[in-house]
């Protein structure tokens, strides 16, 4: 007997499942709409070499790689691999149709990415984003439309306390340059740094240390890096730049998209915070993650990439873009029940129960006439006895059922019980879908 | 520098592309639902156990193998595989949630699958399947329900000339033992007479005979799959059959699918052929195709398959199921221009032009009073020349620009243009978005 259960890290969704991920999947492909952006869907299978050493050397570790077929595959070579997140399929397709798509292109896209990640609780080796890029300009614009859109979506979903971290990867480079800190350790110090908000300075500065980063440059680095929410922050980290003019564009940078995204759904939303790093080492410009108190963890990040649409096509293209983790957002909606209650739907408005089996094709012909005025109806398959096919509906929340004897069936009549109340009218069978309809219609 | 292809036999989806998709997709699912089926995800990634030897030796070459994780990838050996169909994952799921699941469980399932399949003109290595399934019961109200469900589909979609064809897997076994051939060369006879469309009968005669079925066989066989449109063909199959009496249940079967289906959408569509054999090895009893004139190829199948779900759960449970190809169903749409006119939608209803950088904020602030008013609505990123950044906007079908200049600033308002007939109007910048609403109302 084969084993049932789900490969690893991998996941089934059941009805209600699937509901819930349906409808934030069309909240926010509606929100990313009406911010002009268009929907683009690529390939669940790349070529290898299309993703590999585009993510890093941690990247590369946990791409699922396909074996090559027919003869090959008995040399375990792998030519094809799994998609790894949506932003490098979309550089690919930037250079592929360069002619047929717009100079600036602003497009969304939803659809599952596969990581060889450990498992572990809210971390699936199967698992989608919900991606908004804008491609063509280096303007703060983008960044400022990406912020608006994302806030919108999660505010449309009914969250009122996220933040989005701004952070600039220049500044990064600029404050850890003025740090002291040698460029071949900015790495280090990055991922040191990333631990403030867990391990506090303290923690922070021994790690600095057992990394080869201490004295000055360490003290001068978690002065720079202390959080703060002050409306001022860019003042003060441009204080520490100098005059390096890199970090100090940076800062400009930072500034006007603030501004911008000040008269947006994202007014209020968002924090300066030199210490968001961004794992992905594709990113140049502006980097920028979502985060809500009860998560550890990102809802959602992402940031501007003016290179990595060149590396396809040889030809410089500015892009930027906000990707949102649809099972994060999921985990915090169920955990504060923000679903909307209509979502957990039955299976069918009414069920047509089957009396005796050569009547049958009376059930379909009343099925049929039920559907044509907007019903969702179940036929019973079997000619139980009506108690156990009334029991079915019951259990499925299903909360009328009909009923075809041979008098209803003679005077073309069909009755109709309601489950809640035990009640039944007996109508005629082009007048039963319309008294359904109202009686749903009545309830709520 | 990197390719920019997709990989050999995938495909990318530009904006018009997904809308087509999302579109009949939405329109399948709102009929599946209306029949009672309730939807099913599942991974795209199987554990390669799950699939191996459920689809016969030529599904097995054509399954898609991952590569083993970790300290194992160098060995070559692959663990995992990608989703080849979604009947076998949805055995495995009525096995692994029996208890969750109600005893009779209609689902519908629209996802991907890969096959290794050498690619040609409309056939693709990844291709969504639209997929209704009845499991927990043998009536034939289950095989009537899907041909009534993918009728609908097919008919609410614009079809008008579709045919379904049925036959029973005991039926095809009855009549092969009647013409006299030997059990051990009934799959051979199959892989015959399933070219009688193509080469004929004379044809067919002759490939009977390579593969050693001749003589009476072979004319028995010619005579009793002679394609017929006659009402009574069950009745000539019958006549066939003799006493067999699995032969005779079967032809009981087709005859009560036929009988309940007349009652639906699915009534005068289903022909009975009795040379319709159905390549996968899973299936059981009825099976059942669809087919349209002008398309080799199906645009979809299925049948009843009672032994699957029994090889994940040691335990019978009966189901049946039907799958409509998206791709198929695609491209004779696309051939006939049968999709909707209003699909060919703009990235936006209006752009909102930039005039001075300085000014862009204001330009955010009008967008997102545009938007509350429910417009879709594009920010244009850079202040180049109002001429440039008209010419996008024509270039993208988006009808209206909305200008902001120092006055209209000063002013709070905005100058809206109408690109069709190069036609503008001031209006307060709050009442801007109802008169573009008005205006794309009566535009139509």
């Amino acid at each position: 007997m084969a084993r049932s259960e789900p490969a690893r890290g991998m996941r089934d969704f059941l009805p209600e499942d699937v509901r819930r991920r349906e409808y934030v999947i069309g909240v926010i492909a509606r929100v990313y709409e009406r911010y002009g952006f268009e929907p683009l869907e690529t390939p669940a299978v790349e070529n290898l070499d299309t993703l590999m050493g585009k993510y890093g050397d941690e990247g590369n570790q946990l791409i699922f790689k396909i074996l090559k077929r027919g003869e090959h595959e008995a040399s375990g070579q792998a030519d094809l691999a799994l998609r790894y997140d949506l932003t490098v399929p979309l550089a690919r397709v930037m250079a592929h149709y360069q002619a047929k798509l717009p100079r600036l292109f602003k497009r969304y896209q939803i659809q599952p990415v596969w990581r060889a990640d450990r498992p572990a609780r809210g971390r699936f080796r199967e698992f989608y984003q919900c991606d908004v890029d804008g491609v063509g300009s280096t303007s703060p614009v983008i960044e400022a439309d990406l912020c608006a859109a994302v806030a919108e979506a999660l505010t449309t979903l009914g969250f009122t306390d996220f933040v989005i971290r701004l952070n600039h990867r220049q500044l990064l480079t600029s404050l850890l340059a003025a740090a002291g800190v040698d460029t071949a350790k900015h790495g280090e110090a990055l991922i040191a740094l990333d631990k403030l908000d867990k391990i506090g300075p303290d923690g922070v500065a021994k790690e600095l240390d057992a990394r080869g980063i201490g004295g000055e440059a360490s003290t001068a680095l978690l002065e720079f890096f202390q959080p703060s929410v002050a409306e001022s922050e860019l003042d003060r980290l441009s204080g520490f730049v100098g005059d390096d003019a890199a970090g100090l564009a940076a800062v400009d940078n930072l500034r006007a998209i603030m501004a911008l995204a000040s008269a947006t759904p994202a007014g209020g939303r968002i924090r300066i915070d030199p210490s968001l790093a961004r794992g992905l080492s594709y990113y140049t410009g502006a980097i920028m993650e979502i985060n809500v108190a009860d998560l550890a963890g990102s809802l959602g990040g992402g940031g501007r990439y003016d290179n990595l649409v060149g590396m396809f096509l040889g030809q410089h293209i500015p892009a930027c873009g906000f990707s949102l983790g649809l099972e994060r957002i999921l985990v915090v909606m169920g955990e504060r029940g923000m679903f909307p209650p209509d979502l957990a739907v039955t299976p069918a408005d009414v069920m047509v129960s089957v009396f005796d089996a050569s009547d049958t094709v009376h059930a379909f012909r009343v099925a049929t006439q039920l559907r044509d005025s907007g019903l969702r109806v179940l036929v019973y398959p079997d000619a139980e006895k009506m108690g156990k096919q009334i029991k079915y509906a019951d259990a499925r929340g299903i909360p009328f059922v009909a009923i075809l004897g041979g008098d209803e069936i003679a005077a073309g009549t069909v009755t109709v019980k309601r489950l809640a109340d035990q009640t039944q009218h007996t109508y005629d069978q082009s007048a039963a879908g319309a008294a359904i309809l109202e009686a749903l219609r009545q309830r709520g």
